[in-house]
């Protein structure tokens, strides 16, 4: 029954999404961006951080070039468009509504997580797992800062 | 109030996430991977092929980069585990149940995928329209003999 239930509702969604126009298509489009991203810092965190023991070289480059990837792909200039903290992509939209008066303060933190995620691409090629979990931390930081300032607590 | 049922459906398709164990976040993930690399796909298509026009340099190379990001992540290792043909991600799996008997075919497309990537991510850098255009085409080939064998049409 719930899973019928589920099934129900994300079809729901999913035909949501079909009617909506641009806006929704851009709330979807950094929705799965940010959930890709999400999956690559978990396997760092994992294995530079909470279980070094698990550390694999060749995953946490690939994961770090997944991330540089998402963080160089242009979301914050492309996918914030107005309007796109009303809306549904897979999920209704958290981005706050005062986004669009304090897009400087939220440039400079992408800026940064551009940045961090680059040197991050360096730093985890170099295979020194302290250096990785440090640099790490960095663009975890970048990511903490924009979210406090842009996005709604669930 | 189309709107309002959207939201509350999609609302519903997220909690129904919260629930789910591991066999959906590995849907969700993995639908999120594409999705991105969709809209990454589109640009290339778009500037490249249908709008040379349009053509710009970094935004196609940040794009590739993206793409190959996304090949190289491990999706096909980590996100199509056992029951993964069954549930619901960001919307309900459209991957066909005969997969699980056609894992290799599909793993040699999966590398070819990833092969034909790292390939464009090479020649997006060489900034020949032409030769970015062929080979997003052999990209492409991977990408649908792939989704013929193994994903359900919509």
């Amino acid at each position: 029954m719930k899973i019928k239930l589920a099934i129900a509702l994300a079809l729901g969604a999913a035909t949501a999404a079909a009617w909506a126009g641009d806006v929704e298509d851009q709330i979807r489009f950094r929705q799965s961006a940010y959930s890709f991203l999400s999956w690559n810092t978990a396997k760092i965190k994992a294995q530079a951080s909470d279980h070094p023991e698990t550390y694999n070289k060749d995953e946490v480059i690939a994961a770090a070039n997944a991330i540089a990837g998402v963080a160089n792909s242009g979301v914050f200039e492309k996918l914030y468009g107005a309007g796109t903290d009303k809306g549904t992509g897979w999920k209704t939209s958290r981005l706050k509504p005062e986004f669009f008066e304090k897009q400087d303060e939220a440039k400079e933190f992408n800026s940064n997580f551009i940045k961090e995620a680059n040197e991050l691409q360096k730093v985890a090629a170099s295979g020194d797992v302290a250096a990785i979990k440090t640099q790490f931390g960095k663009l975890g930081a970048t990511c903490k800062g924009c979210h406090d300032l842009i996005r709604i607590r669930e």
